[in-house]
């Protein structure tokens, strides 16, 4: 190596000895006759100490003009440093330099690397190498390897065996958009990137290869949101000869000693809601349970009042946002301005203030008599100092934006801590949902999930159709949907069936899906399993939001890699090769 | 789970337990009083009992009409076996059962699932998930799991960190044909698929990461061979602040720790050797090193003799096979015919053989005496018994049969076991090489790879530019590329020289690579790397020529994967959401 150690490993205990250092200039202060250097590397940072009469001056001349970000080889004798710097594990000494060589030059940064820089985030993207230097990025990819290092070492233990499935695979109608690759061997067809291995793990299953995992790259080619990345990675994971329970246990085990082995804490046993108790309770079915706040159902409640917004509503709903009576009239108005918003959607916010006497003082009191109020009061079981705040409308809009209201009081409450971790099963999925637009069923998980077996029957009904519960999970945490699954068709009857009722003939389906209708029928065990989004749960552990900063180099909200420019146009050879001709719309 | 115990769990020690073990009908063998089913999973194969006047009729009933590949639930007691088959873990019980459910039936598979197969390579493609039912299929991707895990935990260990480049990237010129990726929202333009990670781990190196690795998917869009894939996978690692020498050590460290950890084996310490020298003497730079047999040049020796054959050759080479003097004619003929066949491409072969008594008789007698014939001798210190052959012809040609040549008496002469591994760093490889073709120079690695700074000059003079030598490196195990790479350009001057050198304009490089010339400007530390062909490498550890048998789902050389039928046309919406339309033109 061209170092004989790093910058962050050198202690008291190497005092007198003779080191190389590589690194990158952080900061040069120059005093005249005394010159520092803070010299960095992935490792750490050591100070460079350069005095006058004690280092030759031909050595503090090559020190004398470095620029930040300069690459150096640093050789000199360790020495214990003046005034000591006990923030950092390199505090204790200091390098006295016999040579300073520059191995690199460097233009100044377009942003400051620090952990605060003052870079903007188109900058920052189309320098994300200088990026990545900075050592919050940089311990985000660590935190990253590690949780992955961690996820093969528990699953290894428990007898699966990551398979690489293909990445060339075959477009199919279900799902999400596919990206495609034409292929020139095959003039006129067109491979697709996998949005899942889904058929693959569970072929692995019918091969009986029994725990089966992987971490993947999966592709959508969707209208992108910032926690939306076209490409993401999943820990992919099946297994046979299982029920839901064995896969509920496997994989909270998972989790548990990725936050044992991570963040060194004991991650709660996981609680586990019917998705019917997650849309009733928390009008969502990734409910973040840091805090309680659930909704009460008022609609009867409050009725016949002559208030004709709650009398005329589907759908009245309330939470009690505790201790916020004081709220003063500001910030009521701001609050319903918040909640009118277009991506909310009420129409308006309806309160109670709980007072210190127990009397309920609201916005709609010339409707509402303190015996009615009380009865609100009693709903909550809320206590002075509360304050109750109702929205009424259509069902879903109304379910939603209190759902969106309870998260946002969550958030004004402090109750969303980042490093409190509250974990929840949503089991008992609805298997299918209905589309108004295009007047059919699509699977609600995806047209292998197998619906439970005593609602077998109400696939039967087109009144009850909708009613049929899926054996499908998912794995919430804080809010976010961190991994579901579910067990799978085993039998080719029930698989064509279900293929039937998402509107595919026999024909289509067998045409799509023939290769796995047909392993169905050569021996396929019962299976099922999960997928965990990777990018998710390394940002849940990081403490951030945004999966893009747990990714190397993420693409922006139009697909575009703006640091190597891409995606680009190809040449004509190119298309010619491939057999295809681009056609592009003049806008 | 659905089982207590696996299909290769139990022993003795669990006699008298009731257990449920879940698996597939390996066979059935119905004597009347006695019927007896093999149950097999991923983990072995337990015998299940059943006898008359014992086991209860209706369970032996439901038992009788099982046919091969049917998934079963058997629940019994374990019992001792009444004759212990020693061969298989399980030999010593067998279970009685008090229950046997039929979890899935099975149609008769179109091969037999067994170590050795009826069914061809067609049908075992089409049916992949029932091949990979076989244990010998399996234990290959076993292998490979062990393999990665196995690779991550040394890499971990030595600092390395796991970070994802991403799959959507950009076409560039240089290299192999690229599979590219229409993107809906930037019509017109493209991404590419990469055939490796190269510029993003050089950019993590400039980021300061220092140790870089990934197992990770390339693609290639080439026409297929039997070692071939459309997409393979790398063990992709790169290096900052280290020497050539660094390199090698890292990764004849991490060869080793995989043969100690996989098979056990004390691997050799890896000799180098100059590609000149892997020329000269083998006619190939990745010489398979198991057996010596060097070539002799006996372009001077046997010229002025009045053969035209030789006196015309631009080239004579010669190997000794040693201990052959016996072949008859015919074996010698036959071994004429085989040095003609157009993929050998000799005009003709010419043997001496080495008598008991140290006199030399050859096929070109009448040209040569015997004191001529003595030099050849010499020349390979050959004994009685020894079989000397000679190979004359056009340069280049000629050295490649010759290869050719030594490693087919090689294999006839037993001397390339798969169980035996013979490393070689093979070094000093040309920086470029001319494609007469196209009329310009080639990279022989990659663009990237830097000049040893003594050859700096030659690339000053066109006629010398062809000697100048990289820092560039592979790893050849048994005749097999297993890995390779190079020290890198680090400096914006000598990339965009090297750019310039392989015929791009100044725009040109700018507008394909302009990321990387702009991010050795802000701090580039030296670096270089290596990437593994993973597929190969499990290949090599499980004693096989083809990759495909380690691969779980492979590809065709026609690109196509037979079991999904994929590649395959896509819908008209889905080519104009593209903004493409296919162009494929009759033949």
């Amino acid at each position: 190596m061209l170092r004989t150690h790093t910058c962050g490993e050198l202690r008291p205990e190497h005092i007198g000895q003779t080191v190389t250092l590589c690194g990158w200039v952080q900061r040069t202060r120059d005093k005249g006759s005394l010159l520092w250097i803070d010299l960095r590397d992935r490792y750490g940072l050591t100070q460079i100490t350069l005095e006058e009469g004690v280092e030759a001056e031909a050595v503090r001349e090559s020190a004398r003009h470095l620029g930040r970000e300069f690459v150096l080889s640093v050789t000199g004798k360790v020495a214990e440093r003046y005034s000591k710097n006990d923030k950092i594990p390199t505090g204790g000494i200091e390098i006295r330099p016999e040579k300073v060589e520059i191995l690199n030059p460097a233009k100044l940064p377009p942003f400051l690397i620090e952990d605060d820089t003052d870079g903007g985030d188109d900058l920052r993207m189309k320098y994300r190498y200088l990026d990545l230097r900075r050592t919050p990025v940089r311990n985000n990819l660590m935190l990253r390897h590690k949780m992955a290092q961690a996820v093969r070492r528990y699953l290894d233990g428990q007898d699966f065996i990551e398979v690489e499935t293909p990445v060339l695979i075959k477009s199919t109608p279900e799902g999400a958009r596919d990206f495609v690759v034409p292929s020139r061997m095959n003039p006129g067809e067109f491979y697709a990137l996998p949005q899942s291995p889904q058929t693959f793990k569970q072929l692995l299953m019918v091969s009986g290869f029994d725990r089966y995992f992987q971490i993947v790259k999966c592709f959508r080619d969707e209208d992108l949101r910032a926690d939306r990345q076209p490409e993401f990675t999943q820990i992919d994971c099946e297994m046979a000869f299982v029920t839901q329970e064995d896969i509920l246990d496997m994989f909270e085990g998972l989790v548990r000693y990725l936050f044992k082995e991570i963040k060194n804490l004991d991650f709660p046993t996981v609680p586990r809601m019917t998705y019917a108790d997650a849309m009733r309770d928390y009008g969502n079915d990734k409910p973040d349970t840091r805090f309680e706040m659930k909704f009460a159902n008022l609609t009867e409640t409050v009725k016949g009042q002559s208030f004709p917004v709650f009398d005329s509503a589907e759908l009245v709903l309330g939470i009690n946002a505790a201790t916020c009576a004081a709220y003063t009239r500001k910030q009521i108005d701001e609050l319903t301005e918040w909640v009118k918003r277009p991506q909310i959607g009420a129409t308006g916010l309806v309160y109670a203030r709980v007072e210190a006497d127990g009397q309920v003082k609201s916005s709609v009191d010339k409707f509402y008599s303190q015996d009615e109020l009380q009865k609100w009061k009693a709903a909550f079981n809320a206590n002075p100092g509360d304050l109750i705040l109702l929205l009424a409308g259509p069902e879903a809009k109304t379910r939603k934006a209190m759902s969106e209201l309870r998260l946002e009081m969550g958030r004004r409450l402090g109750l969303r801590d980042p490093n409190s971790f509250s974990p929840l099963w949503v089991i008992d999925f609805p298997l299918l949902e209905f589309s108004e637009e295009e007047n059919r069923h699509f699977a609600m998980h995806h047209p292998f999930t197998s619906p439970k077996p005593e609602d077998l029957a109400l696939l039967d009904n087109p009144a009850t159709i909708g009613q049929t519960r899926a054996n499908a999970y998912d794995l919430v945490i804080n809010g976010v949907e961190i991994g579901g699954g579910s067990i799978r068709i085993h039998d080719r009857a029930v698989q064509a069936r279900m293929f039937s009722l998402l509107g595919f003939t026999p024909e289509e389906a067998q045409a799509q899906f023939g290769f796995l209708l047909d392993a169905f029928e050569y021996g396929a065990p019962p299976h099922g399993g999960l997928a965990f989004g990777f990018d998710r749960l390394c940002s849940l552990f990081g403490g951030s939001d945004s999966i893009r900063d747990f990714i190397a180099f993420p693409k922006n909200n139009s697909g575009r890699d703006v640091m190597i420019d891409s995606p680009s146009p190809i040449s004509d050879v190119q298309l010619k090769e491939l057999s295809i001709k681009t056609d592009v719309v003049a806008k």
